[in-house]
């Protein structure tokens, strides 16, 4: 009988175990959030994950719940585990991702290098964290952003008037988290795999170029990287996984100062875009890696197969059935680069698909990547 | 809208078509021969394909019908075609694969490298082709042979009586095929796509190892292969592919003699076996490829990845449930193996996976492959 996987979230992620999932042998369920979704292939069921009766329905008949995104409600995980369900990350790791101010705050018992922050309940406190870091912070919602969103720079605290009035009307309250605006050189990403039985698996430290807020490019692993950073980074890495208790997939998302720290930026509990790279580069990929870890089974090998990979977004452009012969044109010029893509439909900014390259000469593989890539927008 | 690639049969091969169909954008659909097959995740249907009707239906909703196997007849396949469905391989060229008698006519038209051969009708025949070959022969039933079944090595005539009377009670009537006995040093296979545009891709000549007339072992690119050999190899898959007009993947089992010729043994026009190395040893897989190929999509590079590759097949012991308990060992003690699943019950003798691994070092990659497989036989 093949191990039975079940994903709660019908996107690219889950979309992306598919295939491992096959060659593993593994039978992949996924409860998706509609019809027609990136992982619709292997979508048994569709319904809000944020029901329990749902979700413990469609975990019936898993041996193992794991997610394409952080965003099921903590209670909805309560009755998951209530129920006898093994979920992976399990509610006590996935806390901290869904909730940037314990994040925080549990880096700081762990010693992690992160920016100086702090929980600010209105504006006068968040004035007063902006006027002690130079007149500038970063403000963050503690729940719900992702992608750039719910993220601002602002210089002064009415800046995010709109958020302290949000949170007043919010049955959970709170605060809103301030942190220093980093003076970064670029920014880095570290994945791990963590097993339920405590082994882990760290990738090497790759290079993430973000626009508007937005992944838009990786290079792994990350250029001119000593190994000293190398090894510090991996630490973090298997640091987190092993002091928030994660399992499966970590990324950490890390600023490299000019001043050569690392700093936690922040924290994804699934793949991740800094890791789309593993499915040409790397031996294990991190949708394989995840499967494995999640099902506590034996890691693999996490060793990029090439000198270098560079992975370059498709944010879509606005003809839905273009794709086709974008792909043929950007196969035609690009045949070492490898096209994966999610079925959305595209949209302005919207993440559709990406490209690998992978080889040893860094300059032709980043030229192959971004220009495959640029066959895809306007 | 999604490309839709219809794939006739059910089996691994078909499977193994998911995961790059998945990443491409490709829609697969599967006609399978029964319910429960390995490429069951994209199955959309069950029948039989010798039912021109049924075939029909199927292939009513798809861009084009690509097969798991060769043995779709010419009246069905004829059926297709006037139905302007687009059939990749065409009947034209599936004949070579289908009649091995067509085979080696035509190859010998082309001029092809191959053992002396000729058609028998009777037991006199055979016995004479026999006496001019130093007093054995290969014979094979030109029809419907697969895995080293209809194959058999002869030194009378009387060997073949079984075969000539089931010969006598065939409609379609004809010859057994005669083959000289080749004195070869080892087994190669040359992989070639094929565009109907007619663009073709070469991968590397890989030497096959085969046991009890099954395919065993596969190391990519062949070893100590001088650059005149892979040139002749990759000439005669490139001639064949060209002259019979295969389209999709064709695979050129071939003799390499003791004085150093290559002659041509069997054809496949279709993934296989000799190329699933290229899932995780190529830039682009022989799965990924015959979905371009057949789609008439730019093709992608088949270069290796890795200096060295090696594929062992896994052929099943007798118990259903031990793969999962095979597989964390296998995986514990081999990370850097790739184990693919065709989740197919195991039974003595039966591909049911294999294992690839790739690296720079020749004798740690066989070694690798062959110790991670070795965790699935008894």
């Amino acid at each position: 009988m093949a191990l039975r996987v079940g994903v709660v979230g019908g996107g690219q992620l889950a979309r992306m175990m598919i295939a491992p999932a096959v060659e593993l042998g593994v039978e992949l369920r996924v409860l998706a959030e509609e019809a027609g979704m990136s992982a619709s292939l292997a979508a048994t069921a569709v319904g809000d994950y944020r029901d329990a009766d749902t979700v413990l329905a469609f975990a019936r008949d898993v041996d193992v719940v794991t997610f394409d995104h952080e965003h099921v409600p903590q209670d909805v995980l309560a009755a998951l585990v209530d129920a006898g369900v093994a979920v992976h990350p399990g509610p006590a790791a996935l806390r901290f991702a869904q909730d940037k101010l314990l994040m925080r705050a549990r880096l700081q018992e762990l010693g992690m290098p992160q920016p100086d922050w702090a929980a600010v309940s209105n504006t006068d406190e968040l004035q007063a964290f902006i006027d002690d870091h130079g007149g500038r912070a970063v403000v963050k919602t503690p729940r719900g952003g992702y992608d750039g969103k719910g993220v601002r720079v602002v210089s002064a605290a009415t800046e995010a008037d709109d958020w302290f009035a949000a949170l007043a009307e919010d049955a959970r309250g709170g605060a809103l988290l301030a942190e220093e605006l980093v003076d970064f050189s670029r920014e880095l990403a570290q994945q791990v795999a963590r097993r339920p039985s405590g082994a882990v698996r760290a990738y090497p430290v790759v290079e993430t170029v973000q626009r508007d807020g937005v992944c838009a490019e990786v290079i792994a692993p990350a250029p001119h990287a000593a190994e000293r950073l190398q090894r510090v980074a991996s630490t973090i890495g298997v640091g987190i996984a092993d002091g928030l208790g994660v399992t499966g997939m970590l990324a950490v998302e890390l600023f490299e100062t000019t001043d050569e720290r690392l700093l936690v930026n922040e924290l994804a509990m699934r793949p991740h875009n800094s890791g789309h790279w593993s499915q040409d580069g790397a031996i294990t990929s991190q949708f394989e890696q995840h499967l494995r870890a999640v099902l506590d089974l034996p890691l693999g090998d996490a060793d990029p197969v090439a000198e270098w990979s560079v992975m370059v977004n498709i944010l879509g452009g606005p003809a839905a059935d273009s794709l086709d012969a974008r792909f043929a044109a950007a196969m035609t010029e690009h045949p070492a680069a490898k096209v994966h893509t999610y079925g959305k439909a595209p949209r302005p900014g919207r993440k559709v698909g990406h490209v690998n390259v992978a080889g040893s000469d860094l300059d032709e593989v980043a030229y192959q990547a971004r220009a495959a890539a640029s066959f895809f927008v306007d």
